[in-house]
This record gives C-alpha cells, structure tokens and sequence, in this order.
C-alpha cells in the first residue's frame, strides 16, 4: 500500500473529499470475465450510507455509484470485468459545507486537521476533506468488486463491543447482524446497545468500539512471507480505516496470556481426508499463510472527535482558542466501520489470491503433499 | 511491503534461512554521506543475538555482520553510505540440523510448516527455514541503518507484559531496559519475571508477551494518506514479525472503550510558540500522520509453538501422529523481539521521513502556517 | 509502472475506453501548494485533441476535463493542489459505435484485437476498447499537471521524421511547432509532409513518424540506479504509448556507429563557474543520472493499422476473412503522439525530481563537490 | 522497476561495486520447485565473464557464484527453489583499485563519474563503483533463474552490428554464435569483426555495437497494459544496461517508414487450427501483449568511454583538465552486452508470466474464444 493505492495485483486507487464533487476508485488487476452489475456493488454502498438509522450522521448521501469503465457485455450480454481498469464514481450531493466555516483555521483535537495541515501547508477544511470517513464509500465500492475475485469467499464482519460493553459472543447469530441498526450479532446486546447510544447522542458524547471481520472460504496457502504476509497486510488495511487504533487476528492481545500448550491449534484428518485444524488461535494464519480455517481479525475504532464539548485547541494563526463540532456526525463511527472493514479484509484477499496464484500457479503444490 | 520486501524509497529486502550458509538484506535507497560503520550494526545485532541469558534459545551464533557494497571512505577517511544497495551478510554457524531430521515430514502445531508446505509443496524444515524468527537479524541490521537517516530520532522497546503479568508504568525506567534480560523497564516486574520464566522454561513450557515501542523525535507530517498512513505502515511492519497477534497505536484497543471527551488530545502552545498536545491517546499519529509527539506502538506475541509437551499433528504423508519440539527454543520469544520492533518501526519511520521529503519537501509547509 | 499506474511518487493511474462513458486518471503524490487551473489542463489536452485538421482523425470529442478531487483555494482564493490524490474525468461525447459491429469477432491485423481476446478472453472492441491511443488524452491530462512540478521545466516534442523523410535540422524552429498541425520545427518540411499526407489519406493508407521530446531544465542528478534509470524510466513510458516500436535517447542507434573519441562528451567550466558540457551525445543522460544538460529522447511510431486496404485475418470462432478498417482514423498517428510523448517525459521527470528529492534532499549534494 | 530491483512478481534486486568486497542479487518471487543447480548459474555466468578473449577486458574474475538461500533438496534429493528469497553472491577477486587512484578526483567523459557526484556526493570511484558494468554479473545470474520459470522458454541474443558494419542476415545461425568471441551469427562478419576490432584496440579506441535478443516459446497474452506492457518493460530493461542508447521492437525505428498496408502482419490459422501470423513486424507484441510469435527486441551500445585519447575533462574541486582512461576495458562493451540482454529479457518475460497467471489463471481464456 503507498499514497492512496493499495494493493499489487489487485490494486485499488481512491480519490476525492467529503465535499467536493465526488469521490469514487479505480480498479485495477481485476480478474476478466467476472460478472458484475451496478446493482452488486450498490448494494454494499447501501449498508455503509449514512442517514438510515438516528445512530449515525444525518448527513443524506444516495451514494449512487457509476462504473465509467472496465465492464462490458459478453458474448451471452450480461456485464462482466474486461481485466482494464474498473473506474467507480459516487457524486456528493447533501454537502452542507457551510457548516464547516467556523474550524477554517482551527484544528479539531482529535482529528487530522493539524496534521494535514503541517503536512500539506494546504486542507480542504470542508468535513474533514480527505481525512474524512466519507473516503470510505469508495472502499466498500471496491470491496464489492474484490469478494467476486475469489471463488467461495465469504466475508462478514459484526460490532462486537461497544464502549465498555462486549457481546456474549453465546449468542452469534449472523443473521442478526442485518437486523438492528449496529451490525450486532448477539440481539440482545444490540437492544441494549440502543437505549446506550441514544444516552451518548443526546449528550453530544461519542463512543468507541470493535468490530470482528470473519472470512470463510479463503483457500490455504495465500500470503506473501516475510513483507506481504497476510496477517500483516491485513493490519495495514483495517489499522488505514479512519479512527482504527489497533487490529489483532485471532486470539490477538490475549495470545500474549497463553501458554504454548494453550495457544497452538493442534491439527487431525477430518472426514474428507484433508488436515484439520481443532482449534483457531490463529485467525487462520500461520507463518503469514492462511491455513484454510476462517480468517479471523479484529480492529478497535475510537470514539469520534465531533463533540459537543467544548475542547481546548490552537488555529492557525498561532491563537489559543476552544472548540465544539458542530455539523452531522456519527456517535459511535464504529457502526458504519463494520462493511468498510469487511471491503478491506476482501481486498486484501483478493490480491493476495491472485499474487499467490501468480507465483505458485492455479493449482498450488499440495498435490505433492500426498 | 511486498514478499521480501518493505519499504518504498528506503527499501529493505531481506533473504536466508535458519539453517541455510547465511542471512542477510540489502537495504536500497539509502540516503548517501551518512556515516556507517560495521561496529554499529554489529551493535544492534548483538542486543538481539541469541544464547546471552538463559531466558533465550542457547543457539550460539556470533552474529557477525559483513557489509558487502553500500558504504565508502569520504573526503576525510571516514566510512560513509554512497547512496547505493547496502548488502549486510550473516553467515550461520552454529546449526545443528540433525535436531530437526525428526520433523521432516511432521508439521509443528503453531508452526509455519503446513502452510509452507501447502503453499510451495517444499520447505526448509531445519529450525524452520525461512519462517524462524532468526530472519529477524537481518532486519535488525536494517534498522542500524534506518535509525540514521532521520536526525535526531530515538526508537526504544520495551517488554511490558509477559503472559497476563503487566509491569507498573510508574516504574519506567528506559535505564533499566539495558540491565535486565527480559528489556523490561521495570526493575521489579524484571525481577518477578526471572522467577516466572524461569518456571515456564523448567516445564517446557512458553509464554507469550507484549512489547512497547516509543519514537521520539519523529518530525511532524510523517505518512502518506490514505493506504500508507504511518500506523497503517507501523501496523503491517510490526506484525510481520514472527508470533505477532496484535498490534496497537497509542491508546489501542482501550480506545474503543473512551468517549470522545476523554480521547480527544487537546491543544495548546508550548513554551517556544509551537502547537503543543496536552496529552497523547493518539499515539503520535492522527489522519496517518506524525503530530510531533511520540509515536507510540504496542504488540502482542504469542508463546513459541515449540514446547515439551507432546501436541497432536498429522504428517506430510497423511499420518496422524503427536509430536514434541525439540531443539533450542526461546520459552519467552516477546522478549528478542523487542530489537526487532524497534528495527521495524526505525524502518517505517526513515521510509516515511523520504517518501515526504520526496513529496513535499525539505522545509515540508509549515511557515505557511504562520 | 505496473498495469495502469506510472511513476512511484508522482503516480499516474488511468482508466476508460473509447467508447465506454468516460476516461481519466488519478494522480497521486503531486506535491501541495502548485497552483492549478482547469484551464491549464484544457490546453494540453486541446493541442492532441482530434479533428482539429483533416490530417487527423475526424471524431469529434470536445475533450472537456473535469477536476473531481485534490484541488482546493488557498488563503488568497488561488485553486491549489492539496497533496490528496487528483481525479481528472474527461467524457466521451461523439462515440459512433456502430462503426464497429464488423470487427466485434474479427481481429484487425496490427491492432490488439487478438491479443487482447487471448489474454483477457473479452475486449470492448468499439473502437479498440482500451487498447485505444484515446486513453492518451488521461496522459496529456496527468502531463500538463506534471510540468509544474518541477520548476524551471519546460518539456517541447516535435515530429521529425513522416515515413522516410528527415527534417533538416538546420530549419528547426520552435515556434514553427504551433503553427503547422504536424507539430514540426521545419516550416519547409512542414509544407511537404501536407502534401504528402494528403496522398496517403486519399489512398486509405497511412504512415508511420519518428518524435523527439526535449527536456529543459531538468536538475542535474535526477535518476534512480539501476533499474530506476531515467532514460530507462523514458523508454519505458515512451514505448507504452500506443503504436510506439522503438526509443532512443541522445546519438541513440547512432551512437553504435561512434567511437569512443567520438562519443565521449568533453567537459569544461561555464562563465557561472559550473561544470559544463562541451556536446550532448548523451542525451542529457549518464549512469541513468541527468547531468543538467537537454534531456532528448527519440520514438517511432509505426502506421497505423486502420487501412482501407483489405488485409487478411482470422476471426473469433476460427474462421478465415479479410478486412478492411471503416471507422475514423488518424493517416499518421505519431502527430498526435507529440503532446503525448511530452506528456510522458513530464510524467518521468516529476517522478524522478520527487524521488531524487526523497532520497537526497533539497539541495542534493553538490555543494560537496566545491 | 525502480531504485535497484526490477520485477513485480519476480522480482530481482542487485548490489554491489566494481572493486568492493563482492556482487549479487536477491530474487524474490520464484516459484517453487523449479530444479536449480549453482552449475546453471554458472554457465551463464561463464559466458559473460572477462578476459576470456583479447577483444574483452583482460581483468581475471572467476566469477564463481554462491546460493545463500532459497535453494534445497527435494524428497528426491534433487535441489529445487522453496519460493523464498534466493541469494546469489559473486566475490570480486582481481581488483587492482590503484589503477584507479588517478580518476579519483576527475569526471571521465561519457561514464557517470560527474552525474553519480553531483547525485550522491560521494562515489567509489573504484572502476566506476556501482556505476561499472560489473553489476551485469548479478543480471545474469538471475536471468539464469529466469529461464526456468516460463516452461519452454528460449531466449538467445546475438550482436548483428559493430560500429557501422551490419552483419547479413542471410547468414544467421544460432550455432555460430557460441563459436566465435563477439556472440555473431553470422561466420563471415564474425572474421571481419577480428580484424576490424583489433584495429580499434590497437589504437586505444573504441566502438559501439546493436544487439538483438529474440525470445521464443513466449506464451501468447502476456504484458499488462497500459503501462505494464511487455515491449514497455522491455524497453526499460534493455535501457538500464550500462551504456545501452536505444532500444527498438520488431520492425523499430524501420516501422516509422512503413505504411499500413507494409506493417500490418496479416493473419490466417496454422496447421493446428490455431491463429498464425504470417510476418512478425510487431516483433511479437500487440498492445502491449505478446502474440505468442517470437519476441524481437534490438539495443544500441554506445562505444566505451575508456579511451586512450586524452579527453578534456573537469575535476572535482573546480579545475580544468583532460584525461586519458587507463585501467582494462572493452575495446567493444556490446560484446559482452549479448548475454546482459538475454538475462534481462528473460526476466522480463519471467515477471510477466507470473503477473498474467495471477491476474487471468493458469489456462487464461483462450479456451472462451473458441
């Protein structure tokens, strides 16, 4: 990953602001021949919009998606990828940027405004500009597009955790998770965590939060060691998700508590004959290589820095002054991380299939296994 | 990072096995006229070289480092980099190979040796071939170099935890870090950990851990939004290192558990006129980019797979069989990775410090500010 | 460069076909704070633009470029780069399709019509799809930004050869460039090639032109040995450009006729007291360093294969046919390759000027050598 | 390609000074199981080496070549690639630096000595330093490697042209290139070659060459366009070889003269029903993809600049001086450019094989167009 490309083979490039004219991708080493409608990738961009719930921001973005290229019918009429380059563009329409006047030339504590502007001499103040979780959309477009490269992959991801307060992890129901308005797997928790975050909205707080992202179907054998290793291509992708501040894969931090004894998965033939892990604290990665299990990571995003408290902050002009947020913002932006951080954890799939498959071939070697 | 490889303009590319004539990297794009002598690698290696305390594998390996290209007298006599490949050799002389004949056919339970074998239908299996974490001197040697490139900087680790035992922060002392075998900054939880390991390598046992590494005088502006943010680049380098689950960026995974109040580092000016952070949840980076302050990163290692109790496994031929780790192993492999995460985040750290260089300048844009 | 990107700091990706909704490109790692007007861009463009002379092809495309992200007004209300990634969109308007229902399953000999159906097994075969040279106007857009890159940069083309007839270089003449629509420096040679080309366009034929770039004012000690050379890194870009067989820099193919007495660029001191070059056999180029002097490169362009005289081939479901290429064409390709060939050179030289500056700073050395 | 690696996929990084300790090369990215002896490498190498005949430098290096990793034995017992990291090293032994103590100070017209000064502001002037033709040694022992990756692969180079005298293709034959010193196919331009290159020797001179490398057995659809194309890559690898001026495709610079009826390689299908082009002015690409024709690709070497005649020249603190080049060199360094080529052209078309499989699957789609 460099500047705002990420990925070898399958490589993605985004670009644009949370109020300029648009922001949008292209898409570059995707397979050919894949099929792929508008309505596919519309479909992601649906579950990360904003507006849809009073849990995240108010901001109304249709996020319509076009592809200005690298579709075109096949011999049978239907879309499908050519192998060019995939170019998506979603116009932004609901910009209120005047809302966004009084922190020209002051820096909001807690996010990238001080730092683009140390960096760049130059920002577009307007919602956070670049560094604005707007980018995201052009993510999730992508993510779309990556989940079809690998045959069988599937990718979900789920809130876990929010503030202090964990799932009972007893209760997983995948199905759950389209159900309430916070990517929740465990019902309960999510009907809780309702009554919790409207506490937190009408305060003008916010609140942080983790997300696990689960890939099934990934095939053993991909990743890149010692610099491309899936686990920490992985890492960059979800820690590059604004407002994330740690990701671990399977048993993570708490691996540091194990013993060996506790901690490595012990391995048997299952009833196909092919080995069988018995246990995961891998997340499915060993050596840097995805063993075949489901690959397992988590990330933790902090609470957002729009607040209605007044912080403590400097401008522009070498001024000490204070600082409230106004303009529309999630309360707890770890909601609407949850499909960004499954985009990620497919485009990274994606690419690391297709660069294995590059070097080792269709097949792979484990027939010399045998 | 690709294969091999990290880095963009200052690029590392390391090579070798566990058991193989030798290891090494070739460091590429190294700023020149930077003063470098085989001393100061050889400084760093030895911090890491294993057999200097019984906590760690009783592997004898001098770890002598040649420097075969890179590096030229200057004007006055002095060793200096030419701004040409650095290539940095290690050879291997204490294998005992014969320990490993055991293992051949048999994949070690928390090992890299099945998908090695799934993904290239052939592996090194002596002392793990190119996935042991002996690899990780060849990037320690890297980060020798990296940690001159950028004036001023200071990059220090420290093992704060070892299995569910955290040591008290108010004890940090960097001092103590050098006077105890376990890098721990805390004299007392050193003291505890000698006892504790000690147990765990008795049983034939392991443990994991979790390391911290501070850089201090990391200049502001430092990362390249959006895919080569700097925590998403210090994510991905310090969970490439051999047994890392978990990596965190100032306040880590505890951020998810903060309200945007308790989060946000406010702003003030310091003494000398400069925008100032009146704390540091972010860990020195916010948007992808340096703020000035530390850069402050965390990651957790699991306990080594190799172990004395017999684990279940299969075999290469479709067996199924248990199997117990012999040879030399570290009960403790956090604690050699503390020079490890240093190197990496040292090579981030001069990576970005050029990448920005490149792209805005010497000066970067800050008078603009004024 | 890789699939649909160039350069590494300074990175181009482009995207579109000729006859899908739009094309354009992203360009990523632009420094901050360049001024950039919409307008500048439109003139590049407007010089390759088509049907601006009835020696070049007569679809009409207004070539309209749109900037979508990356620019923004600065304290003085100047519209500025920001250091985020450009997103450039320029819409295709007179695509006449139709044209190419006759070649969807043939493959027109000299184009990429095959090797695009082997590789990809689909193509957009309206007019050449992605394989067409149309995808150079997202170039000449990505160019006009690059020149400002560097100051003091000022990058000329010039056709110097239309089939077998030289220019006399005695004539050249820069301001000669604009007023003929062969971008020739020869005024006389200019009157012939009218001639000429009206032959070959009334016939259905065309014919192949030999370019050369000239880059003044390009820093000395630009290029990354080895394999980022700058005359590599020319030859490279100027060979993707569509139809291009061959690159030379400086005596190129001439210079296997030299010998060493002949070839050798003696030195002197300047009246500024700098080293200075007594000849350019070099090209501007040595060890793949810039040593300050004209960079000049050289590229054949070949006919192109749209004729009117039927040429055997085969089509897609094995059958053999012959053709002939209706559609609109250029007579002589390589005109409208000049701004295109300048383009490129920009593009490779803004590159270089980043990553020169990355890795050796501001001022460079030189003040050493005094 | 960039800084010192070239390849994506396989990907090969060189180090190493003409007079320092010792050369080599990582390849990074080759496929696993391929049956790799040190005896292959060596062959190769051979074939490069100097002082094997009065037309060539008389320094004396084996050029004797070590694996340092990524190599071992195979259930059979047979040494193979594992896919991870192989090292190659070469010892320089017949240094004789003092010969050089008189250029330490003075820039050599036409070598790099000023650019790699003004660049670095320090260079081993040592033969050239990094700068010297000597680190072709490393290119040819991973374009060893290279040939084995693509199944069915050949690629072979010949010099077709020294100074102004071209060789008569009537007369090419592959088996006369291994029988005389100058890699010519043709018997009769091989003894006027002795007797011409003999004079220029004698007088202390020299002169340039053209070489021609043709690859068969290149599956068709490899290259990735638009700026990955395989003649792109090709162009930018021949031009990185030390003193190469211009590089052309098939028909080259010829092309440009050509009309579209001349060019154009008409198309019909073969006795094996596949599609058969009946000429090859492409020279194997289409687009940027290969046609699965031969792959034609021609350099120009400029004459070395090491020449008896006294050049005027500068030094490096500001005097005026000239310079004659003592030290052995190559009458004639396209001789030994002949093997250079082939191993760069192998590469390239090693990296492009590997990327196609990873973007379009082992089979491709070829089996769609039937």
């Amino acid at each position: 990953m460099s500047h705002n490309t990420f990925g070898h083979l399958f490589r993605v490039t985004t670009f644009g602001e949370s109020h300029g004219p648009a922001l949008g991708c292209v898409i570059d080493g995707c397979p050919p021949r894949i099929p792929l409608s508008v309505e596919e990738i519309q479909a992601d961009l649906d579950r990360r919009r904003p507006g849809q719930s009073r849990y995240t921001t108010q901001r109304q973005e249709p996020d319509q998606v076009k592809i200005l290229s690298g579709v075109f019918a096949d011999e049978n009429g239907r879309q499908v990828t050519t192998g060019t380059p995939i170019a998506l563009v979603i116009e932004n329409v609901d910009q209120r940027s005047k809302d966004y006047g009084d922190i020209k030339d002051k820096y909001r504590p807690g996010h990238a405004d001080f730092t683009y502007d140390v960096k760049y001499g130059i920002r577009d103040y307007r919602g956070g500009g670049r560094s604005s979780a707007r980018e995201t959309a052009a993510r999730v477009a992508a993510g779309a597009v990556a989940r079809k490269v690998v045959p069988g992959l599937v990718v979900r991801g789920a809130l876990v955790q929010m503030g202090p307060h964990k799932i009972d992890r007893n209760n997983w129901d995948w199905d759950e998770v389209a159900r309430n308005p916070f990517f929740c797997p465990d019902a309960k928790a999510a009907a809780f965590f309702a009554d919790y975050l409207d506490g937190i909205r009408k305060s003008g707080s916010s609140i942080g939060a983790v997300i696990e992202v689960v890939a099934e179907g990934v095939p053993p054998g991909l990743g890149a060691p010692i610099y491309g290793k899936l686990d920490s291509e992985l890492a960059s992708a979800l820690m590059s998700i604004n407002a994330v501040k740690g990701v671990e894969i399977g048993a993570g931090f708490g691996a540091a508590e194990l013993t060996g004894e506790q901690n490595a998965d012990e391995m048997r033939h299952g009833n196909d004959g092919k080995p069988l892990f018995l246990s995961n604290h891998a997340g499915g990665v060993l050596g840097g290589i995805s063993t075949g299990q489901a690959v397992i990571a988590r990330f933790a995003v902090k609470p957002t820095s729009s607040i209605l408290t007044p912080r403590l902050t400097v401008d522009r002009r070498g001024g000490e002054t204070d600082l409230i947020t106004k303009g529309r913002h999630d309360p707890c932006v770890g909601i609407r991380a949850v499909p960004v951080g499954e985009a990620m954890v497919a485009c990274v799939i994606a690419d690391q299939f297709l660069r294995h498959r590059g070097q080792v071939g269709e097949t792979g070697h484990w027939p010399t296994l045998a």
